[in-house]
Parts: structure tokens; sequence; C-alpha cells
């Protein structure tokens, strides 16, 4: 449909276009201070751009004492597109270059109706921001979807909850479709991502996003980018065993974290309290809604429900605990909590806290920040966008 | 002392030098193939590394069909210094810019003697393979410590069983007495490195090694270089919990993996063993030696000694049981297990693997390798030789 969009063909080209987009329009000036080019490089770096499409003049800056220097800035007709493919919804967001949000529509949706009539979906969402003329080309577009992927060949590998989707060529199919550069990778490392490019890890070279919703999940981003792993499973958490004992995980094996504590553990957790008369609040909730879910759970602990805050402490616990041990041996400058049962907020950080400032050891701790997500529920969208704009500002 | 060395002057000089370290000498037309340069810019680039000092001529190649390319490599007047100090020995080895072993000399030495002491019976270590006629001037020298080190400042920070240690400036000292860059770094960590540049990690991006000796660590390799956390951490597994009781650690916690499974657990249990009768192997070892060691453990698993075989199952499972956890989460390509304790040898992995193959998600334990080190007691110095060469070797 569109036309391939350029990309940088050097090195210092693609810093220029990265640092217009986390920093904004910038005088030539400001630039060559940061980039360890020649005065008369540099001009012809971003002359360069502009005339790619890249880059566009924005006007004069103030003086600095001499010849007053140019503004430049990434082209205003660049749209990246981020698509966050979850268990239950789909999100889609348009954005500039900048991976400002231009406007962001979403819908329920189950994944489990498989890739056709998902992608479709999500398709149909992109026609809509298209339809208010936020879109016109697309540029490039990153997706997001719930289970394992195979970064490099851009389809999911066997998810265990997207029946249809094993070895379904999203990338490639979705390329197609928009005629520009896609990129796939699973829901926890483009929530991470976000966190890098919008959220409290900006700043921060090496953090871990632990998303607690139906499964638990953890994202690692060292260096900046996404750290995959030899077969793209690292930051799999959920099945890290935090007792001997304990109850059966959809996965067969005893004692895995997920079974003890996730979005699918509490709903059971809180039914179980509710029938058996510990909690009248979850009870009456129970009667009401007919099944229960992670937001009674707050409620009722919001209520003073003994039996609900019991079930957020135990959680907790257990996720410190798993925590605790990958903060030993990861030694982050951030850990970032996320996700649907992140809604149960800071009696669940409390917890989750005490456990690790007890457990890892204090060189570890001392400067670690453990915190919920500020972004809600646009980390998946913009991680999403950051995911294909580091692919598009990449030297070939 | 000497002359400061020549240090490449930009990206492409520093990959040919690692090309030339890494795969021996190579013709003009070879390193055309890998070097992403126009053959007139690789010519200007050789040539200035020869007027560097750092590169020599080596004869000419077999034609490749038209005129014979000249061959070059490392100057064979590098000579790099490995200093790996341990709790109780000191290694220093020298090698050639390629960073082969030319000469390697040890001595026990107690590094509660402190830093005067140690460090000057490790400068004598290396006038002992001057006199040799093994080096003359030092281009670079890697020092690895048996303790936490902050590597921005090379020194150890509040090192447990260092005393005396305590962000005492190593690196300052000896690049003040050799006249040439040294970088410091922990033991485990620069066994890593010697993994990636002479054992079993060569052609592994992101591996782990977990050194079991007097205590356990890990070192993380990312990319093909050491990752050391926030604060220099990473790789701190020892005191990670693998059971809500459990024995009391020296760090005040309970049932940390060092107080389940060290060398110095091992020698705790082994003792218990022998003087409640449950081995009568160990029972006379202990009455011979006055103590037992692993060593002693491992010659009890030689005899069949069922008490010592428990010990280690028991070890292996619980050293298992974290590196589970760990893979889950990090999913490496290799995992080289080494340090004294390693020479229980098949057993331990066996009981290792057994866990961690039966614990660990399949994607990320599908092809993945657990191995005894091969290098025996020569990681360290290769890995430290490693460390400074990859700083000499990067563009300034």
């Amino acid at each position: 449909m569109t036309r391939m969009t350029a990309r940088p063909e050097n090195v210092h080209q693609a810093q220029l276009l990265r640092l217009l987009r986390d920093d904004g329009p910038r005088s030539r000036a400001e630039l060559g201070d940061v980039v360890r080019l020649s005065r008369s490089k540099l001009a012809v770096e971003i002359d360069r751009l502009v005339e790619l499409g890249l880059v566009e003049p924005a006007g004069l800056a103030a003086s600095r004492g001499g010849r007053r220097s140019s503004i430049v800035r990434l082209s205003s007709r660049l749209r990246v597109v981020g698509i966050d493919i979850g268990a239950t919804s789909i999100d889609v967001a348009v954005t500039n270059g900048e991976l400002e949000i231009l406007g962001h529509v979403s819908m329920p949706c189950n994944v489990r109706q498989g890739p056709d009539v998902v992608l479709e979906k999500a398709l149909e969402l992109l026609g809509k921001l298209r339809g208010e003329g936020l879109v016109e080309d697309v540029h490039g577009a990153g997706i997001g979807v719930p289970g394992p992927v195979s970064f490099r060949e851009g389809m999911p590998v066997v998810p265990p909850i997207m029946p249809g989707w094993d070895r379904f060529p999203v990338r490639e199919v979705i390329s197609q479709r928009l005629g520009c550069p896609v990129l796939v990778d699973n829901d926890v490392n483009i929530m991470a991502l976000g966190e890098v490019h919008a959220g409290l890890a900006r700043s921060v070279d090496d953090f871990l996003l632990v998303k607690i919703g139906t499964g638990v999940g953890c994202g690692i981003v060292v260096g900046g980018a996404v750290y995959r792993g030899m077969s793209g499973s690292a930051g799999d958490i959920g099945h890290i065993r935090v007792d001997e004992d304990g109850p059966t995980c959809v996965c067969g094996n005893v004692g895995c974290l997920e079974a003890y504590f996730s979005g699918a553990a509490l709903a059971r957790d809180a039914t179980a309290a509710a029938r058996s008369g510990r909690s009248a609040f979850l009870a009456e909730r129970l009667e009401q809604a007919g099944e229960l879910t992670a937001v009674d759970v707050a409620a009722a602990v919001a209520a003073g429900d003994t039996a609900a805050v019991r079930l957020v402490r135990e959680g907790g616990r257990r996720v410190g605990q798993v925590l605790a041990g990958l903060i030993s041996f990861f030694n982050p400058g951030l850990v970032v909590i996320a996700g649907g049962v992140a809604g149960l907020g800071h009696m669940l950080l409390a917890e989750i806290r005490s456990v690790v400032y007890r457990r890892s050891p204090p060189l570890a701790t001392g400067n670690l920040p453990i915190v919920l997500s500020e972004l809600e529920d646009t980390a998946g969208v913009i991680g999403a966008t950051r995911l294909i704009s580091d692919h598009m500002f990449a030297a070939t």
C-alpha cells in the first residue's frame, strides 16, 4: 500500500534520528554537542536525512553568541503503529516519529479466535484511526502478543493460550498488509520497552519489568535493549518453583510461582474464600457476578476484608521470594511491577519489597527502587512502537 | 617503568586487533573478507597499526588466484599479564597478544594477609617470569580477586573474606608499578571471560559460569561481555534461598544456597558424617588429616561411600534448584560448572542436570548444555588477560 520508508545509511544518521526521537527537535549546534562528528560532516549527514524525508527543518534556535543555528526535527509525516494483542483485548495506537500517541483505540477480543480474526480486528482498529485522519502512510509497526515468540522469525511459537497461532507468520502478514517494516514480540517485552521509552525506566540501563496478569512474566532490559536469551524464552519466570510442595500448576509441575500467585490463582483462591465462608465480602461479589477476579480482591482489600488481605500478602511474599533471587543474580537498577494484579497496589508492593529487602544482598538493593508502573494501559502500545522504531532507526 | 602502549584510534582498528587476537595471523585479503572497509581504507588502517607497533608483517599468503596477499599478525612483542588472586593462592601468567600462555607460575598465599603483602607476592611471581626472559615490557594486566569489586573504581568493596582490602586501590597501585593499563574484577567474572576466550563458551553469546568453591558465585556473559549489573554485584547467587528453613548462613539468613552446598558446607557436612559414624571412610580421612575438604568427599564418592554420595546428590539437587530458576529467567546458551567442588565431577553434574531439565521450561533447556569447565586452573589467568585485552583493543 505505501512506499517503504528510507532507512538511515550509517551509524551517525541512526544516532541523530534516535536523538531527535527521544529528545525532540534540536538545533544543529545542540546536535553537534552530542554527536562525535566535525561540523561539516554533521551538516552532510543532517542534509542527507532531510533528503531522505526522515528529518525536516523547524525554524531557527536562539543565538548562542553567534549566528543562529537552525533547528531540525523528525519529519512530521512519520507515523508509527503499535498493536498490543492481549488475551482478551486489542489495543492499537498511532504515534508520530517521537512516539507520542496521536490516537489510541481498543476493543475486547479473545485471542483464542485465532490469527485471522484477531489480526483483521486489529487492522479494523487501525482503519478507525485512519478514518480520523490521524495516519495515512504507516512507516513501521510493532506488535505484541500474549505468548512466546520467535523474534527472529516474527511468529508465536507453541503459545499456550493462543490456539491456532503456533508459527503463524504474523510479521509477514502484517508487513504485507501495511507495506512497512513490522516486528513481533511477546507482550511482556514490549511493556518493558514502553517503560524504557515513556515510563520510569527512561534513565535506567538495566531493569526488570514484572507483569502479573493472568500469568506471570518478566521483561529483561540490558543496556536499554530487550534481552531475549538463547531461544527467546528469557523472562519466563511464572514456573520458577517457590516451594517443594504446593499447588499443581497448569504446566504439570508443583509449586510454580504462577500456581501460587497470578490472576488465575487469585481468582481460584478468592472463590475458595468466598465459598468457605471466610469472606462475606467476596461471597457477596461472587453471588452477584458469578465469578471473581483481581478487581474483586482489590475491592475486598479496600473494604478491609481479612481473607482478601491475607491472599494479597501471601501472594506478594511469593513474588518477593522469586524476585529476591533474581535481584541477587541480575542486580538491576529498577524493578517495575505491572499487569492486572498490580492493581492490588501498595499492599502488594509493600509485601514484595519487604521480602526482597530482607533476602537480597545489600549491595544489590541499596539503591534499588521497586515501583508500580505508571503507564497503565499504554505501556504495550508505546513499547510496540519503540520496538519497530529502534529497528527503523538502526544503520542498515 | 615501561612506555604506555598505543591504543587503536578507531573502531576499525579495534576490530582488526580483536580479529588477529582471536583468530591468529591473517592475510590482508582474509581481513578484507570480514571487515566492512574498502580495500584502500583497510590498507590505511593496517599500515597505521603497524606504525603504532601493534601489528607486524608475517610473510605472504598462498595465492587466491591473483597477487599473493601479505599476512599480518599482532606484534610478537606484545605481552599481557593475568593475575588471579584466590582465597589461598596466587596465579600469574604472561601471554602474547593472542592471549596464549607463555608462562604460568603460582604459589600458596592467604588473601587475608592484606593487599600490601599479597600484591607484592604477585609482582614477585611476575619477576620470576621476567627472569625466565618471557616478558620485558608489560602492555596490560588484568587482575581477579575473590570478592566483590567496584569495576569502575578498580578496587574491592566490602569483600567478606579479604580483610584489609576494602577500597584498596588495586588498579592504581599495580598500574603505577607496571606502567601499563590495569583492570580489576572479581574472580568469577574473570573465569567466565576465560571460558569465553579459551573454553567451551567461545561460540556462545550468552552463558553462565557457576563457580562452586568455598562459596558459590555466578559469572554472567551477555553478548560476549561480562554483565555486572547496576552496582557490580550481578551473579551473587550464593545467598539465594533454597528453602524456607535450613541451615543458618554466615550472612545471617537461613536457607541460603551456600549454607547448603559449597566447599565450606561440604567440609562441615563431611565432618559431621565422619563423627556420627555414618562414614567410616571419611572418619579415617578425618583422623589422618585433622580436617576434611571436597577432595576427601570426592575420594569417598569414588570409593562408593554412601554418606558421601548422599552429600553430593543432595548438594547437586540444591544447586540445580537455584539454576533451574536462573535458566528460566536468563535462557542462556550454555552453563559451565567450575571451582573446587566441581571436582566432584559427573555425579554432581548428573544431579544438577536432572533437576534443571525437570524444572526449567523446555524452550529454555531444549538445546542447553550443562558442562564442567575444561580449563582447570587457567580459566582465571586467561580471563584476566582477556579482560584487559578487550580494554586495550577498544577504540579510544
